[in-house]
């Protein structure tokens, strides 16, 4: 048994998606999450850029004794894992393995479709993960940059013509190239699985990177032994790079349920 | 005579607008623009994140031998340009001031409305310099926070249901409060003159902040002689902080002409 708590980390405040799904699977962990604020969105920069920021938001999150880090980010995955896992000694859950793993089970036509963003899909990771995989899976990727801004504004709601308008023309090439399973590889884009699965139809499995990567994240603590006590309740401590002012309700958002913690603001640059 | 080059700075490729109308009215002078595209968009962020970007900004700037730095960022003159001006012996000139000026000649009815960032809002500096020039005018704010994202996506024409629901949704409050004079306080926004116009309607006059920001720097240059030579023809470089693959395509949106330029890339966190 282990309690030290496990890191978690995003460009902003997707991630928190992850952290509802860690909640629910391993309750007993204590998590320390950042969200980088800051510098939001990471999606649109370049592959160097992101590597720097990633490497500043593992600095940070080590100034705590931690067990092992979950990356609960598409772009950070895709552009910067290796090079995170190489240069550092505690293990690193990412969001790309587990999601392409569940995906290439759920497929029945062998057919998947990838939204992400444009940093991630210009990696080529979920393709090659997804090959790697199955030889014979077909990939049909699709970049979609307006996604992260309008979840952050909370454009979520069906009926909202604006993100319908949005997620059908951004889906509607992945639908008629007849995916049966579609991978949503940002952390953000669980906040847009109505709208989404609304425009894809009940044939197309949603598959979502946050999710998976905690189940991930449970089978590694298991098999390594770190496992905290099953009987203790865990807590979660939240840090954000700017302004905490609007944490709460934003927070609340991507969490789906009402938040009682607040955030503290560290300076990023200087890790 | 000064033969200078003048700079000019925005969190991103905005403040180009602000560029196409300087080429207009000071064709003779050489500018260096700088895009933090790293680091875009400000307006969502805290007024101290703000500052420390707009300082390395004027660093990055003042490597090179300028007579002169235009702001051409709403967001960096409402939260920094006070302080900047402060710390640097050169002159600036933001958008603030010069916007107000033309905005309380054209009203008639003395009621303003202002379009801008969130923190461009929250720092009251748009509605400090009207009151000053004019304590009788009434200002309606609104905080725009998707015109950014939208536009940089090139979501920008009539017909677009997308920009044309969101445009309707925050400017409808302002229409129905009967301004007469609309300030596009944010060097984004005139991209989106058509949008905005047809939801204001034709009585509402639209006064956009990098135009009257070039009229201001014309002004200040030939009063303290520092004009370049009005035969000779001007050059213009430009520089950003992240990938330079997408600038020509993206920057042609906003200087509406085909770029024959190319970006250099710098590496902003160094100054």
């Amino acid at each position: 048994m282990d309690q030290r708590p496990i890191g978690v980390f995003d460009s902003g405040l997707g991630g928190l998606t992850a952290v509802h799904s860690l909640w629910r699977i391993l309750p007993e962990e204590d998590l320390i999450y950042f969200g980088d604020t800051a510098r939001v969105p990471y999606g649109s920069r370049s592959r160097e850029a992101i590597l720097k920021y990633a490497r500043q938001d593992v600095r940070f999150l080590r100034s705590f004794d931690l067990k092992a880090i979950l990356i609960a980010c598409g772009t950070v995955t895709t552009t910067s894992l290796a090079a995170l896992q190489a240069e550092n000694d505690l293990p690193m859950v990412g969001v790309v393995e587990p999601t392409c793993r569940r995906a290439v089970l759920m497929t029945q036509n062998k057919r998947v479709g990838l939204i992400a963003t444009a940093a991630s899909v210009r990696s080529g990771a979920y393709e090659a993960a997804l090959r790697r995989l199955d030889p014979e899976v077909t990939v049909f990727s699709r970049a979609c940059p307006l996604f992260v801004p309008l979840a952050e504004a909370g454009r979520i709601r069906r009926g909202d013509v604006v993100i319908e308008t949005v997620a059908r023309e951004y889906l509607t090439p992945l639908k008629n190239a007849g995916v049966d399973t579609l991978i949503l590889g940002c952390t953000h884009y669980p906040l847009l699985t109505d709208v989404i699965g609304d425009v894809m139809g009940p044939g197309v499995e949603l598959v979502s990177a946050g999710e998976e990567s905690a189940f991930e994240l449970k089978r590694m603590l298991k098999a390594r032994e770190l496992r905290a006590d099953e009987r203790r309740r865990g807590e979660t401590e939240f840090y954000v790079s700017d302004r905490v002012e609007d944490f709460e309700r934003t927070a609340s958002l991507f969490l789906q349920e009402d938040l009682r913690h607040t955030a503290r603001r560290i300076d990023i640059e200087r890790y």
